[in-house]
This record gives structure tokens, C-alpha cells and sequence, in this order.
């Protein structure tokens, strides 16, 4: 272990090789304590570094390392977890700069990216060649693909088109030494030795720093895209409606669930009567060859269930109805400050779930607004709360939540990631045994714990 | 590390836990020191254990660790690189007897078995549930599920449906000192901690012992199959006609390719002239809604780079277009022996690497018939030999065709991995430093080098 250097002189080595790339402005390093998670760091990092190659991050790496000095790496900070705020004493590793699109191949369907490129920008460029990368966070035009990547995103999509990690070929990583290795294969297929890709996807910037990443892209879906909405009398018939589509071996690209009490926020927030509609709100979207029929089929099962369900292929009409979903965390947050949740639960536990949510409201009087990715059984319990930081019985309230989701065979975090937020549960999910694995592996890769340290681990 | 012990010491412990689930017959452990690959161990192995359940192979495990002695993890000994053969003083531990499928959950798309289901017999079980587990190595009748999992194996449909990693949502696995862990998630999405599922899929038995599977499953393809078979002049029209399916955005169940050298062995085996009708055949296949005009679209970019083209939703004129491709590898094994090597290079590659397939046949006077999935990028240049081992210039023209992958931006090994066949090469795809962590990583899991010592690295 390297015993820490003083900060100024880190500060030095730091400015005589990267020079104007490293930012010690004490009001701006304030925005890098925080990210969308509500949480925040002790208190500012020693410097942000705004590298613009491959070299850049080695140099800031050794120097790391010669320093005992920690590193978090950041894409555009919309994290929900905590994962990419820094502190004091470390340094904050920001991929602004490395936002280039290095190469498209069409005739590959892959792109090489570095990791600061945003990915709403990225997916406006690869459809001018037909082409997209389906990672789809709702944070998509304002977060980078490496924190996409880093994260392992999920969003809306998942169900039909996979999770980040399906979306990525390979990657150059940055160790915490300095040393670059490149993991995964341009192919599509490839099967040498451990998957580190796949190991380093969602791995929260403790293992590597990512700089450049070969994306695996898919055509652009084209045809009518058909959307279905429907009002329910209660969740539990809008989860067995949602669970009816799934049972009948139909893979919608999108099935979102809200409800009654999102549907009072967003009802609120846009002035419609929505819980005069109904107790929960179904959303569903087919896109892709036989798109309308496969609604067709999907809006029979929707009311079977008890769904009151409009279909529709004009696509301002569709855009109307997924915009009450949208509208769903912009209704909450003005409620209060939003701690938002993310477990996961097989899709046939999903009305257990929000029978669970119930329960905690009730017991721990606290708001909690529930939106759900339906077609995969992940669900965003939203507690509202007064002030800057959780109450205690949030926090209690969340701990029993996950407790919940891993007693109905499921998650305490879907796509979110641990952060700082969640590692007080990790074990529980893991288990020791491969809790204490998952450390091992970690030293493995970053020795003096100088990558993103006290993120995922406690 | 623990002194080894005594064989007939480790004979009488697994007899003691295990009794009849442990054979040493000498005749029967022959069948153990051989897979596909043509590689033999230096002898037969201690024993084959037999396991019928979790704490089996926990016990196996124990008695392993204790006495220092090496277990090697067979499936149906389908693989082709060598890496589930048995040798001296170490134990065969056969998953054949754990073949239960233990759930089908047709509202998750799931499917919880043991490691020893075969692929087919699965894939007959879930068709009655209108449910699919897409994995389609060319072994799947006569390969396992965990045989599957632990190669993170291939086959036809990959480009469309993914590798076995895509396929594969947790996983339980024994490590070397008999601790149980799960890895990955019963749920679509899920992001805690490190993917340990996805670094044990592809692990070759290194890292532990695959002991459950929960799988991914998807809807059984309804609807019409379109097959397009076309013979061209030249591999280069058709490795053109297959990039150009690909560069117009379309992503067939299907695509795969036999060069001139192949088509005469199938020819001779089948009693047909195909070298009479070209130098390339492309077989396509369309699955899944569209299908028909989905093909339609690919007959006429396959007849503009010069396919003679005939297209058929006919199923048993289907079934006689595809037996031209199941013929390949039967038809190349009545020429001698075969090393059926297995290399991957970006699709739009596909034309250079049969180039140089060509090249090496002419320089080291070797044969060797190369069928490929197009769709991929996978090239499977198959060696013909006379005797049982490869002869020195059979050794020294794969070495260089593994060469001229990685320079290609490919990789050594698409779906059959490393195992004894191409551990001489790993380092030289991976680098020093990806090697050198991959090793640490295996050391993390299995500190005492039990779990298939000597494959996949030196």
C-alpha cells in the first residue's frame, strides 16, 4: 500500500502532465459530490479530470497509483445510486471529453465509441446508417454510453431487446495501475477464456476505467408500431393482465405498469382526472414485422383481464399515451424529494410485489408511488419525502422492500446498480460466499483499492 | 496445497460417501480420456463419479480438496477442444444422472434443470409449453445443458438468438472446497455485484462446478420458414451476397456457407454433383413473422451477387436445402481424421479468411474443407489427416490460421473454446496482462488448481 501523498502535490503531478484537463475550481467540484441518487459525498474531490485519450486516463492512473490516490470515474452523473460521486481526497475522473464515435460498420452492425459519447447522440448518428443500440434508460439523452455500460442499463426495453450487457462486443479498459487490456471480441461470437466483458459490464467503476467501447448494433426496427392503454380496476388485474401476455408467448417492446398512486401524481401533475379512469394503467407497445396483429391478439388478452384498453397505430396518439408514463417522475418529484427504489421479481410475483408496497405504506406512513417495467418485473417504489436526506423510517421501510424482493425470488436492484445506496444489503443477496468471491475479485484487478473505493462494497 | 494422497485412498473415500455412484472399472474409464476433439489424455482417471444430487457433488468436492486430487466435469463428452477428457490420478465427475428438468415457468419464460438434460430432450419438453431454449450447437441431441453452459456454446441461430450466455439467468455452482453459491438472477434484469453467471458461462469447468441452471426461455417461432439455398461461381460472391443480407439491415434465423472443398466431400457423400453447380453454396433461413417477405427481399440481394438462388417455404424441400449443410461435417469425416478448427472474424472478413484457408492448403499441402456460419463470422476450417494425431504441419497451419484471425480482429476460438487444443495460443489473443488476471481470477476460485487443471491456460 503506497501511503497517501500530500493533495497539493498530487495536485502538481496531476497539472504537469494533464495541464488544463484537470479542474481544482472549488465551486465546480461541488457538482461532482452528487448524482440523481439524492445522495452526496462528504464533500468536494481534489480535482476533476476531463481526460481526452486512452494516454490521458493511464497518466492520471499512474499517478493514482504512485499516490495512493482514489479514482472515480464518471459519465454525466445521472446515477441513481451513488455510484459516481466523489469525495474528498479523490479524484474525479469525468469522460466528458472522450465523447467521440470512433467508427459505425454496417457491415458488422457494431460501432466503436469512446465512453463519454451520449446515448441519445449515439442513436441520432446510427440512424442516419440504419442501425441502433438498444440500451434504452429513461436518462438515454442525457447519460454517456460508458455509464451505460458501467452500470449495465436496463430501461423500457429489456424484455424484447436484452440489457446492456447483450449490447456490447468488447471494451478497452484502463487498470488502476495504468496498464490497458482489451476484453470481449469484435465478433460476435468468441469464447476465450473468462468473459472479463461481461465481468467488467455493471461492474460501478471498481474494477477499470472504460475508454472505449465496440457496441453490438441492431437494424432499426421499421413498420407500423401499435400501443395499447388500459385502465384497471385494481393492480393486481393490471399485473394479470401483464402476466397474460407474457403466459401467451408475446414479447411486447414495451410493458409498463402504473398504480393508483402514480396515477394521482401524474393525474395531478398534468390536470386529468386519471383515478376516475381507474386503479392502475397498463402500457403496452409492439413494434417490429406483424406489429398490429400481435396488438390485436395482445388488446383480447388485455380485456379478458378486466382492462379497458384503447389500441392505437397513429403515432401522436401513441406518443400521447406513453407520455403519461414519462410523466411519472416528474409527478412525483413534485411531491417531495424521491428516493427511487428498483427491485425485481419474477413476472408472476409482480401483484406480491406491489401488495408488498401497499403494506410499507401503510405501516410506515410514508408515500410511495410505484411505476413498473412490467414486461420484466421491474419495479420503482418512489418514497416521498420532506427535506434533503431520507428519514429513518424511509430507510427502514426500504430495507424491508428488499428483504421482500429477494423472498419473492428476486433483486434489490434491477438496473440502478449498488452505489453507495444499497451496499448495506449486497451480502444479503449474494450470499457470504460469494460476496467474499466478488472481493477477491476486486483486489484482483485494483490491489490498493483505488477504483471507486467504498462503491458496491461497504 | 494438500499432499496428493494415495488413489486407492481416494477410491475407498468416494466409495465410503458415494458408493455406487463411483465406478473405477478400467474398460468404462476409457471412454472418459476422449471427447470430439480427437485428443486423448495419457491415460484412464481414478474413478468416474456419478452424482445424483447438489451435496453429491459437494461430497465429491470435499474429498477432492482434502486429498489434492484434480476433478475434471464431463457432460456427454461432446466437446471439441479437448476440455473434458480425464487423465491419471484425477476424478471424472459425470453430471449424466443429474438430467431432471425441476420447472418450466411458462409465465417467467423460464426453466430450472440440472446440468445433465440434454438440449434436445429439453427442447422436446418445452415445445409442449409453446416454449424454446434457443441454444443450437450442432451437438444439441446428443450435448447437455450444462455441457452448454460451461462451453457458453454456439451453433446456427446466433446472430439472430445469441450465444448460451444470453440464455442463461442464474446458475448454481459448487466451488472446488464444496461451498455452494448462485450466481446471476431468476429475474430478466439484475445488477448486484459483479455477473459471476456470465464469468462461469464459458469457463471450461475451471472455476466450478455448474450443479443448476435457470434459462432463459423464449416463445416457440410460429409461422411460415423460408429457406433460400444458392450456388455461386466463387466463396468471394457468396461471402458478398452474405454481408450484403447483413449490411441491409436483415438478421436471418440462418446463414451459412460451404466452400468448394466442402461441396465436393458432400457431393461424393450424397452421390450429387455440386461442384457441377458452383464453388460456394449459401443456405439462408427466415423464421418468425415476415418471414416470406423478409426472404423475398434477401433472394434478390442473394441473385444480384450472383446466386443462382432457389427460395422454398416448402418444409421437406426446406429440410432437403439445410441436409446439404448437416452433411458437411459426416462427409469430411470419410476423408480421414478431422481437426475441426473454429475460428471468428468480423463479417465483413469472411472473404479474407477463406482466402487464406486456401493459402494454407497450398503451402502446407494440407486439405481442409471450410463450412462457416456466415451470419456470425464463424469459420470452421476442418484439417483431414490420415492417422490419429494431427501430423506437425497440420499443428503448424492451424497455428498460423489462429494467427491470421486475430489479425483479421477475430478471435482463435468462436463457440468450442480452448480447452488442451488451443491453450498454446490463449496469451496471443488475450495479451499479458488480460492472461495474467484470468489466471488470478481462476486462482480466486480454485486457490488449489482442482477444477480441470491444465486446460484452457498452459
Amino acid at each position: 500500500m503506497t501511503a497517501v501523498a500530500n493533495p497539493l502535490h498530487i495536485l502538481e503531478d496531476l497539472r504537469s502532465v494533464l495541464q488544463d484537463k484537470v479542474d481544482a475550481d472549488a465551486h465546480r467540484l461541488r457538482a461532482f459530490t452528487a448524482d440523481r441518487s439524492g445522495h452526496r459525498s462528504a464533500g468536494p474531490p481534489l480535482a476533476v479530470v476531463y481526460p481526452r485519450s486512452v494516454e490521458d486516463v493511464q497518466a492520471v492512473c499512474r499517478i493514482a497509483s504512485a499516490t495512493g490516490t482514489p479514482i472515480v470515474t464518471r459519465g454525466a452523473g445521472t446515477g441513481l445510486a451513488g455510484g459516481a460521486i466523489a469525495g474528498p481526497g479523490e479524484i474525479a475522473l469525468s469522460m466528458r471529453d472522450m465523447d467521440q464515435i470512433l467508427e459505425i460498420s454496417v457491415a458488422n452492425h457494431l460501432a466503436v465509441v469512446q465512453p463519454g459519447v451520449l446515448n441519445g447522440d449515439l442513436n441520432r448518428t446510427l440512424a442516419e446508417f440504419g442501425l441502433w443500440w438498444a440500451p434504452d434508460p429513461a436518462s438515454k439523452d442525457i447519460s454517456t454510453v460508458g455509464g451505460n455500460v458501467a452500470m449495465n442499463a436496463g430501461g423500457l426495453l429489456c424484455a424484447k431487446y436484452g440489457v446492456t450487457r447483450e449490447a456490447v462486443l468488447a471494451l478497452k479498459v484502463v487498470l488502476a495501475d495504468g496498464r490497458l487490456i482489451s476484453v470481449g471480441h469484435r465478433t460476435v461470437k468468441g469464447v476465450t477464456g473468462y468473459d472479463l466483458c461481461a465481468l467488467m459490464i455493471g461492474s460501478e467503476g471498481t474494477l477499470g476505467i472504460i475508454v472505449e467501447c465496440t457496441l453490438k448494433l441492431l437494424p432499426v426496427v421499421t413498420g407500423e408500431i401499435a400501443t395499447i392503454g388500459a385502465f384497471f380496476d385494481s393492480v393486481e388485474s393490471a399485473a394479470e393482465a401483464s402476466s397474460a401476455v407474457t403466459r401467451n408467448g408475446h414479447v411486447p417492446a414495451i410493458m409498463e405498469l402504473m398504480d393508483r398512486r402514480t396515477l394521482e401524481c401524474v393525474g395531478r401533475y398534468t390536470g386529468q382526472d386519471l383515478v376516475g379512469q381507474g386503479s392502475a394503467y397498463l402500457l403496452i407497445q409492439c413494434d417490429g414485422q406483424g406489429a398490429v396483429e400481435t396488438a390485436a391478439r395482445i388488446t383480447d388478452l388485455v380485456r379478458a383481464a378486466g382492462g379497458r384498453a384503447e389500441t392505437t397505430v397513429d403515432p401522436a396518439e401513441s406518443e400521447r399515451l406513453l407520455d403519461l408514463r414519462r410523466k411519472a417522475f416528474p409527478a412525483m418529484e413534485t411531491l417531495g424529494t424521491v428516493l427511487v427504489e428498483d427491485i425485481a421479481v419474477p413476472r408472476d410475483r409482480l401483484s406480491d410485489a406491489f401488495a408488498a408496497v401497499r403494506d410499507l405504506e401503510e405501516r410506515y406512513g410514508v408515500v410511495i408511488p410505484t411505476a413498473c417495467h412490467a414486461g420484466d418485473g421491474n419495479l420503482h417504489p418512489t418514497f416521498v419525502f420532506e427535506g434533503d436526506a431520507a428519514p429513518p423510517e424511509v430507510w427502514a421501510a426500504a430495507g424491508e422492500l428488499f428483504s421482500k424482493a429477494l423472498a419473492l425470488g428476486g433483486t434489490l436492484t434491477g438496473e440502478h446498480g449498488i452505489g453507495v445506496l444499497k451496499r448495506a444489503w449486497l451480502a444479503d443477496e449474494l450470499g457470504p460466499d460469494q460476496y467474499d468471491l466478488q472481493r477477491q475479485i476486486k483486489a484482483v484487478f485494483d490491489p490498493a483499492n483505488l477504483l471507486n473505493p467504498g462503491k458496491v462494497f461497504g
